[in-house]
């Protein structure tokens, strides 16, 4: 991933603008994502219990709306949850600016986006001040594009990025997508905020089709620290302005546009990884063998979300057992004593025993950025595979004083 | 707690001694616990799918004996988990050991229990070549009791001890227990290593009755990492010698043997969360008002899991929006507009919303080495009260290098 794409990577018609309006003590933090015209639009949001002002406003206005939007405004220093009515009127209040200013649109075809600290009051009239300039700014070119991908942050350490191109009926189309997210992150069939634009036509149930296929294999298969955010939100519009036939069946042109989008949202979920508050290294955890996909998936997650697994792991000590026992409480009936385990490439336990290894082979395997873990019950034939990142002192002292 | 108790707490008839074999690099790492004569016992074990050797062969020996134990041999230092037939056989052999050195009993009076690293192999010989000078040593003194505390320990910075006395039929009864814990923490119907020893006559029925209920709002009710051991066991044993009348009904000596046991617990439980692995205070979860017990205790339960909550509470930073999106994602239906929270004294949030507090006086009391948090969900009349402690960069210190 470089640090922006080329001009020949951003979808027809969309263009992008951020600015500084003050929510964060420095640095951009309000961005604006719009369309030329109409575009189809699916999203998914966090199935966290409670629920930002952002993401009960934007449900609503997809449903308003028919799926039929024109752009997203996202701010970043602020989450605008457990902010009472003050909340949502400031979620409706922004996506009211921002419709007028673009275009005499009705509101409903905004979707409004927060991230940020939860139960602090947001300053609407930072945001309401800021929307002209935004919407004046609005350029369709890798540079606005970049900004819009840094304004999004939080913890974030840099900006995260992804393209694809994919043929319908034998004309280009391309897929842009950005996300921010380092912590607070166990998506639940959603994930961080996270933003697609596409120039292909797609019909409304095929879009959200192809976007829920894409987010259950990535999104949703990532962890840093098994808390699920407030306000997470996976959004695509599709314009249709690449000329390319429209998608309407579950045909060829459908399965290219499915694959060039998983192909995005992974590498988008595998940057959020590799950025994880304090993290060093991207882990894979796949769990096969098992008795049924949930099985392996629950087995997975547990392994993800140990902390002693995950400060091992830091440490680049090869402790099995942690694994082992991670798996053992997560709920799912099978028999350690079948278990094999490889951690980065070595074996190191077998039948769920120690088998001989090279411990110091395997710490150096371990320091790489990328570990694989493979599980293998051998108790069935179903698997899964989860990314986390590893437990570090930083993720400790990030979160310690976050507010401060 | 004072570092020992005085010889008039020791239950009558109950001898100890502890010594260093070499399972660990120094220190004392094999502890005996005796009883003059036969002893009713009880026991609980982890729920984690893999167990231990020892936990299996400790089951077994409850079982073959009717619950008629003469004593319990603990080392620390290896886990014996995870160690296949060898493993198995260790514990079998350190077993008989004992007993025949003790006085010829059969080996399932005895109770075996390990604690340390999982996956290596037990050096089984260290222990068997131990065993008599441990038998020799036996002795029923306060100093005996306080080195088999400290021979216990793995990670425990300190050694973790608790007394009660109670009358039943006008007669005193002593109840003693030791435990230790400080990582892996998440007990499920069972906890770290605890041992009780009473003087107490009660029937096997009405002590396992006893226990369970005492485990239940205690050691069950506590989470250092939510990561749940492998070896896990709290066991009492009850051989009578205070000469007060049997307990074999439910009546008012059971009443008060019960809630004997359950202070015993309780302190126990919470001297392991205090000395959780880099915390520096104890962190009490109250859910009020929930819908079902089952739900007050799932939503706890990932409040005090929450590493966003652990860290934002090792900075004492008064964060509420995380307890609340905590409380969101653990699954169950409640309408968080009508939360209060209260930390640490202070009303932080009501009905889902932050309400004026004073950030500093806050701060300040959330710097207390004991911090209440209390969720009212206002959504029903059940309760369910969590102890876990802050998480700290020595969590992350302590585990990445545990084995090295």
């Amino acid at each position: 991933m470089t640090s922006r794409p080329s001009s020949s990577d951003i979808p027809r018609g969309f263009s992008f603008s951020a600015t500084a309006c003050g929510l964060k003590k420095s640095g951009l933090d309000l961005a604006l994502l719009a369309s030329d015209g109409p575009a189809t639009a699916a999203a998914l949001f966090t199935q966290n219990r409670v629920q930002a002002a952002p993401v009960l406003a934007s449900q609503s206005h997809l449903r308003k709306s028919r799926g039929k939007m024109r752009g997203i405004i996202v701010n970043s220093g602020n989450a605008n949850c457990c902010t009472g009515p003050d909340g949502y009127a400031a979620s409706a209040a922004t996506a009211l600016k921002v419709a007028r200013e673009l275009d005499r649109l009705d509101p409903s075809q905004i979707l409004v986006c927060s991230t940020g600290v939860i139960g602090v009051p947001l300053r609407i009239e930072k945001i309401l001040h800021a929307v002209p300039k935004l919407v004046h700014d609005l350029s369709a070119n890798a540079l606005a594009f970049a900004q819009f991908t840094r304004a999004i942050m939080t913890t974030d350490t840099r900006s995260k990025w992804a393209g694809a191109k994919c043929r319908i009926g034998g004309r280009p189309v391309r897929l842009l997508g950005c996300c921010k997210g380092a912590g607070m992150i166990q998506p639940n069939l959603a994930t961080m905020l996270a933003f697609l634009a596409t120039d292909a036509a797609i019909s409304s149930v095929l879009l959200t089709r192809a976007l829920r296929r894409a987010v259950a294999s990535t999104f949703n298969a990532i962890t840093v620290d098994g808390d699920t955010s407030t306000n997470d939100t996976v959004a695509i519009l599709a314009n249709g302005r690449s000329g390319a036939r429209k998608v309407t069946t579950a045909g060829p042109g459908f399965a290219q546009f499915t694959a060039a989008l998983e192909k995005v949202c992974r590498q988008l979920a595998l940057a959020i990884v590799a950025d994880g508050e304090g993290a060093q290294r991207v882990i894979e955890i796949e769990v096969r063998g098992a008795p049924s996909s949930r099985a392996a998936d629950l087995i997975a997650r547990t392994i993800a979300n140990s902390p002693l697994v995950k400060t091992a792991l830091a440490g680049a000590d090869p402790n099995w057992g942690r694994i082992l026992a991670a798996a053992g409480r997560a709920g799912v009936p099978f028999d350690f004593e079948r278990v094999d385990i490889r951690l980065a490439g070595v074996r190191v336990c077998r039948r769920g025993r120690e088998c001989r290894f090279n411990e110091r082979v395997a710490h150096k395997k371990m320091l790489a950025k990328f570990v694989p873990i493979v599980v293998d019950l051998h108790s069935g034939s179903s698997s899964a595979r989860i990314w986390t990142c590893d437990f570090t002192g930083d993720y400790v002292t990030i979160n310690a004083s976050y507010r401060t």
